[in-house]
């Protein structure tokens, strides 16, 4: 049976003020990435999310981002590396307590927002980065976009890599991402994203920007619940993978 | 052979800038209470110091606080009971993760600064407190002050308390701390301390701010490192215990 | 012509999650309490507040609140007052510069949240908070909730003092409002709440929750934008006050 | 007469915790770059700054930096321009608030840490500071080093601008600094750097470190009290100017 992963960011709710709809996103995933303070989310916060992945069977994964809340993580800060190891390391031993006492734990890394960017091309920080997970366990899986610097650091470092795929951004035929810049960087009509998504569980293929077929190899389909309209194009393409016979599991 | 511990404030260096002798004090103690980054510490310090007090053979205990950076956790904050609870055990777990990167973890719980001072009082947040270590593990001792609120709940709870006394401040007949108020607060006196410090080790009494004798179960005393001179006087505190012959131990 | 003040919290989105539908209620208000940065508000967003009510003629007040991004400022802090009137004096001038690039100016001032709810009893708090914005201008306006002790402090301080009522809130026979803890705190029936606001600017009366008339001298009306609803609550109360021939002025 | 500004970092002090000796250091300078909030510094630690300043007759600069106090603003961060240009305005508002409070005023800005080394290349974050500033008031003189692209885009904008050179830091023979990475790159000889700062203030010329005589046109001198015996340097500094018969007067 064909099987993939579908993830999404969670617990970045922060004073109280929801960020995206958690309660439908939760329903839809296999992993959830939560978020581990720094760019966002609450501990309280945080530990209702684990408690209701926990309750759901769904994976928790560690969400760590930069030190920015007022800017959500979404600008690059040049860390020094032994600082953000540590910065890492900090927040995945944050999570994994609240994880804990929610009766699950962290069974994987997905670094956030510009930190996950950072890390595709910046070697120094995605050595960081690594360096941060494995002094957490040396069997916590990174979930990384294809390409990434930070793949082959891990995998040297003998952790294991997770691909993942985004269903409604558009592809260079060389396998990355258009820019957001670029007015084609998003797919925007849901019967185009539901097909991509099976596609890329069943033949690990992917119709890039110019028409070329490619392939991409992801064991996890990223969707987000943080925009109008993002809740119910997550819920299509759910209802894709199952109509298709696709099942929806943890890579954990 | 009399034992007693010995802790102090570590690890709370932020930006930078250290607060205290970290280097002079972590030779002169048994328990080290170290900053979990709410009140003062960033996580690459405070690695730094629970890999100095691995080396040393140095207990490491967390020392949660408020999340109040700019007033280095001395101002009271009222939280929610449950979400108290969940920042005590994120601190915990953070602290704890570093902690077993360098080889030790945390083994016991010290609050710091406004909220050491809320639970001996404050039913509400002792008992979030208590929730929040009881969360992370049933087996970490609490670090506390004779009469304390929360010593009463966390035996409730079935955790372990540990007493400690304040070797340079002075005490009422019933056993409790002189107001930082008034004038009398503060036992300046070396000598004085030195004496007070190896009766409360020798024969658990100490000698009130009225004269009177008062007993003072404590298992551990805190020694300073912060203000100019408190080197100094906890390198004479310890070394009045070892001239008495008290061995300087962990009580973790 | 009688005339009041309607009054919202605006520019209160942090980290790009935005609080409260601001567009719609800028609409609505004559004057708007801006969030300086301490309890919410980055200063890009407070820009574009302030710059949306010069736009539109709305009054913009300074909004300080405790130092407490994670707890929206909902939290009671216990400051030391010399401390507590300089952060208040802090975001004024902060707002101020904010609001004079954009061509208007801080002109009253509304403390938020747990600040507003504590300078209602803490004498202490309200006097360092009458401080801090004495200290930036004699000429600054501040708008309270009747009989909070800090309306004398700043009547004797030589400010002027606006007070301000809660349409949709349940009053006790003594003019306070009914605790939120209760279950007739809130009064949700659009109409019943359209009357009163109709009712408080006419003839300054209101009918409070066991009955009675009483007397509720409030020279603004404060609506809110941050529920499911209340925009539309906001919508109405704005209504009714035209209808009424009440136009909707600031006092500042 | 010859005359020469002598400048400062001060009102660092976060949480109670001081990072250099104000006291010593106001006696010296006749310009303090005093903190704003972002990288450093307490709004009530900042008013205490100002009003020595006020006190001693010391011009008030704003020393706006990165909003990142655990870093103290020594780290690259990314931002929008639209976003930095607001910070800094914001950050020049609060301490001119504080600073009026206390009988004086800001009078020029000199950004702080990374940002102000990233305004000596980087030129859209040179733009969004200069826009920032020009926001508060186009009266504003601006502190930064010979060769920084902020120079000419801050007299493109009718701005006065200010060079400061580090009578304690080695040069290139192209006027730069030597990088602090390389083993040359600070002047440690008290005799050689107060013979340095004399030659300066007198033919604003300047050994560099090839031996060569290089022209280095500065109206300020940057001088710190935050390492040990950088006091004392900084007062054998300024002796050798005044024993030079240099007067040292602020540029504002």
């Amino acid at each position: 049976m064909v099987t993939i992963d579908v993830n999404s960011d969670l617990g970045e709710t922060t004073a109280g003020n929801p960020v995206s709809d958690d309660a439908a996103i939760i329903e839809l995933v296999s992993s959830a990435n939560v978020a581990c303070g720094f760019h966002a989310g609450d501990p309280h916060e945080i530990a209702k999310t684990v408690e209701a992945a926990a309750r759901r069977g769904v994976s928790v994964g560690a969400h760590p981002g930069y030190r920015d809340i007022s800017g959500f993580g979404r600008r690059f800060i040049d860390y020094a590396p032994d600082e953000l190891a540590d910065e890492v390391l900090y927040q995945i031993g944050a999570l994994d307590a609240l994880a804990r006492a929610k009766g699950t734990r962290v069974s994987y890394v997905k670094p956030h927002g510009a930190l996950y960017n950072a890390i595709v091309h910046h070697e120094e920080q995605a050595r960081a980065v690594i360096d941060g997970i494995k002094a957490f366990s040396g069997d916590l899986p990174v979930l990384l976009p294809p390409g990434a610097v930070a793949i082959e650091i891990a995998e040297r470092a003998g952790l294991r890599t997770v691909r993942e795929a985004f269903a409604d951004r558009q592809y260079t035929p060389d396998g990355t991402l258009v820019s957001r810049r670029e007015p084609d960087a998003v797919v925007s009509d849901p019967d185009v994203v539901a097909q991509r998504v099976v596609r890329i569980a069943e033949s690990g293929t992917l119709i890039a920007r110019d028409g070329s077929e490619i392939r991409i190899r992801a064991e996890s389909l990223c969707i987000h619940g943080d925009s109008p309209g993002s809740v119910e194009l997550a819920g299509r393409i759910v209802a894709a993978l199952r109509e298709a016979g696709i099942e929806i599991r943890s890579f954990a």
